[in-house]
């Protein structure tokens, strides 16, 4: 028997559970509410709008053979009803209906339902802070805030801009100013590092060093304390003084849109997100959810997570779909993963960082590897840096992050694990992943299968390491004397530091190690040095055999550290 | 106790399983004996240094850091004694020796060990026609060979030259030659697709029409008679005549090199290679093997395969390291990956074909899709053509296979699957695989989870589609007058075909179809055809359910068939 499909909200979720319900049920009807007057936008694309990457905000809402996805496009193509600038503004569950403020807000009409969904996204959190609401402070809610963004950017009014927060929006926004339109910028961030929930900070340092060479200032550990400006934004008060301004972005988050599903009385975590069941059905099985407004099972550590991500999104549509359709399709969880650009390089995750494992109680550990992408011999190579995240006593994978030129081998090698995550693989699964492999495009042993072997040394102990910023501190502390560098490389390499630090840097390359284990001072600390901490750990191996313990190879060399930003 | 563990074979598996096993184990002893006098080479390297992308043989055989993998490097930097140009002519399993000979052969020694490791690689096939041994005519069996190959090339005495074998090193030595040396190429391959191992007839007839666009002519279904010359080889003979070649490449495939072990009473394959336990052990418990001798589990039929792979035998390598040093790593088997760059597209696959599926039993299908490998709206971007190969009954997906641009983005959606294959998933985890998202990289509905979608509606019975070459069979054959090609873009695409090709080609766009059902023909078979095949696929669930059964949805669209080669 037919049906008659309500879906709040036309953006991702919603959309896309309205066109697959409506390929499995032709003969029932749908009908999509949206308060905005544009829909079915690709919303991840706003940094690459503003930048003016993409020239046309109409490109954000057109379907990949260009056609704009308007109410007409629904309807032809999909046999779709949508009510656009229209507001639903009440659900009553006993007679199935969803009442709606229609455009103008002058009518009001009820629209009944055999099932509903509730694609309802998220809302920008705001900071709360004096000024918060002068014009010229943005966040990035919508498409029509963005097209208000750029044509402030593109009227040449802008000089300076300050972006609040450095997760992945943020970031991007920052790149979108300075790149193109060469607007001086800085990014105001309360954590101590960029991308907090995403990467170590080790390699979120890596990244903001590359920013910095790209113009972007950082403020990290800072606190907006206010807006201030007559017209508009002028200055932005933080704790150490004040930054000026004629942009403000705040991108410090976003929550859940659950209003009106609360006041429906379903279900809503403490959060305020909508808990769904693994078939996103809410607390009312006639009613699902999906996109911004749910929280799901986060598939590492079992506990529910919010992740606002268009990705998750869009497949958790195609699921309601089906459900609506009579199916039984579920969607697990996720494992979280993630990708930016930021400039000349790509950042990417997935799973859980070092800090949050130790946060959710895993007792982890992490491996770092940086190894060329291509094989070794291959003309056209460049370095990637990865990370994984293990547990101890398990070697299970709990997470993976890393960082790589702009192209997609950084993305190749995340993707990789990422599909993987959640059956719980081991070091061992990594160690003998089958990466593909062709010169042009991976090594034998690509730096993949390395990060394996390595978290499998370190995990047995083998493998005794030390992180660049860990480095950075005991150098800064070399003047104590209980440290020695020693630098397993040959001469060429290590004779500008030997002859720059006497005393603190030695050289021995590796391969004369066990000729001259008498020039090892056994009273010192050692930090074992070399590109990229394969010869480092093999001198540790000699050393213990020689029973010198006191060791700690650094990992990922002197590309680490170099990239890490310290200056030696 | 120290052991001591003689290795035979020093290109890959050998020199890992020897040196992750020093580090396991410092204290005790390695030999290792090679016949060659060029040792622990990078071998799947050699066509780059043919092309002269990699300038010097040496550079296939240093580290990363740029040294010479030679017996000065293993004594120094391992502790491992290197034999080179010598000979292992005996193992003597119950006095736990081997017999060599030593350079030059004028002198025979007796070396004992502990536990032996038997790396002895693969030789390449010859094809035992008359000529088969001109000058002229080689194989790629090792860096020497490479080095006269190119010595050849570069010396400027080939003009023509002729690759026998369509597989992965034929087409890499196919392109290596005519691309920086201009040589111009022919490629025999006696099945009638190259690749035929890896990828469908479709995509290989993509591949071949790239190659073929670069210059590189090719003669599928063809057989090689004999190679005719006076000082060397000058033409090859062929079924259908002959070419002329001042240089002949055979690459028709390689055989264990196991007489060693055969002699020794080991046990072996039917086709001959080394038959050993998840731990890499032989029949022998004392004797391990990996690499290009042995046979290993496909984890997708259950079944032994023979994969002479580089990357494989290094990880091999590093399980038998540590098996020796104790240990009880697995090599549990593996599903296959590969990748190609071939001028300016790559191909790459994971697990089965949809051939090899079906010769394997499988009741199978697969389900074929381009899309753009980035979000549509960002403006780099670039198609890429990905087929899944999955179970009829089960969803259980059997393999990838794709085509893409020179970049990483193939890579990537392969290798993401590649690492969960054997695992046994289903279309479902690749609809919701967690493929990193941000619109430089991916789209927020990837490829790849399209893939895992239209495989489900195939499966499911609400996709029934056609692939490119049934399309140019049903084409050529338009004037029986029993199909109608209805193109379901808007009339700015469709229009030339229906003004080329009144009768046979029509218009509807797919937004207008339900509102002019009464112009579809209901005793013609139909072909719904778009760019991609996402709004044929809508056509056809419109016209199902207007009860006009008897369409097919062109896979890939117009896109694939473009890429296939059909000028229409």
């Amino acid at each position: 028997m037919p049906q008659h499909i309500v879906v709040i909200g036309a953006v991702a979720a919603g959309p896309k559970a309205a066109c697959r319900f409506k390929r499995l049920e032709p003969e029932s009807s749908v009908t999509i509410i949206d308060q905005a007057r544009l829909i079915s936008y690709g919303g991840c694309g706003i940094p690459y709008f503003v930048s003016g990457d993409v020239s046309d905000p109409d490109h954000l809402r057109s379907t990949s053979f260009n056609m704009l996805r308007d109410e007409k496009f629904f309807r032809d193509t999909k046999d779709i009803q949508v009510l656009s600038e229209t507001t639903a503004v009440a659900i009553d569950r006993a007679d199935r209906t969803v009442t709606v403020d229609l455009p103008g807000g002058l009518e009001r009409k009820t629209i009944p339902y055999d099932k509903l969904v509730l694609a309802t996204g998220s809302r920008p959190m705001r900071l709360g802070v004096p000024g918060d609401d002068l014009p010229g402070v943005f966040t990035v809610s919508d498409l029509q805030e963005a097209v208000d963004i750029r044509d402030r950017v593109a009227g040449g009014e802008v000089g300076r801009a300050v972006v609040v927060g450095g997760g992945a929006i943020g970031l991007e926004m920052a790149e979108s100013l300075a790149d193109l339109w060469g607007i001086e910028t800085s990014v105001v961030e309360l954590r101590d590092q960029i991308l907090p929930g995403n990467i170590s900070p080790n390699m979120a340092r890596m990244a903001q060093r590359h920013m910095e060479e790209k113009g972007v200032s950082f403020f990290l550990g800072e606190e907006v304390k206010a807006f201030e400006g007559d017209q508009g934004v002028e200055r932005v008060l933080i704790r150490e003084g004040f930054l000026e301004a004629d942009l403000v972005i705040v991108a410090v988050g976003v929550r859940p849109n659950t209003g009106l599903a609360r006041e429906a009385g379903l279900t809503l975590s403490p959060s305020g997100a909508l808990v769904v069941n693994e078939y996103l059905q809410t607390s009312d099985p006639r009613i699902y959810a999906g996109g911004d407004c749910v929280e799901i099972t986060n598939l590492i550590t079992g506990k529910p997570e919010y992740w606002p991500l268009g990705s998750l999104a869009n497949r958790q549509g195609r699921v309601i779909g089906t459900n609506l359709a009579g199916g039984r399709d579920r969607f697990e969880g996720a494992v979280g993963s993630f990708i930016i650009k930021l400039f000349d390089i790509s950042v990417a995750s997935a799973g859980l960082s070092l800090e949050k494992a130790l946060a959710e109680g895993f007792d982890a550990v992490s491996a770092f590897v940086v190894q060329f992408d291509h094989a070794h011999f291959y003309p056209e190579k460049d370095l990637l840096y990865l990370e994984l995240v293990v547990e101890k006593n398990t070697g299970r994978v709990l997470g993976i992050q890393g960082l790589g030129n702009k192209g997609e081998g950084l993305l190749a090698r995340v993707a990789a694990v990422a599909s993987i995550l959640h059956r719980k693989p081991t070091t061992s699964d990594i160690s003998n992943l089958e990466f593909p492999y062709s010169p042009p495009f991976s090594s034998a042993m690509d730096i993949l299968n390395a990060l394996g072997n390595t978290a499998e040394n370190i995990l047995a102990g083998r493998n005794r390491v030390i992180d660049p910023d860990m480095f950075a501190r005991w150098w800064e502390q070399r003047d104590k004397g209980d440290t020695l560098f020693l630098d397993c490389r040959e001469w060429g390499n290590a004779g500008p530091f030997v002859e720059k630090y006497p005393g603190h840097w030695k050289n021995i390359p590796q391969g004369q190690l066990r000729d001259r284990l008498a020039e090892v001072p056994r009273d010192k600390r050692l930090v074992l040095i070399c590109n990229t901490g394969v010869r480092s750990y093999e001198a540790q191996i000699t050393l213990d055999q020689a029973g010198i313990p006191d060791s700690y190879n650094l990992q990922g060399g002197m590309a680490a550290v170099k990239k890490w930003g310290l200056e030696i």
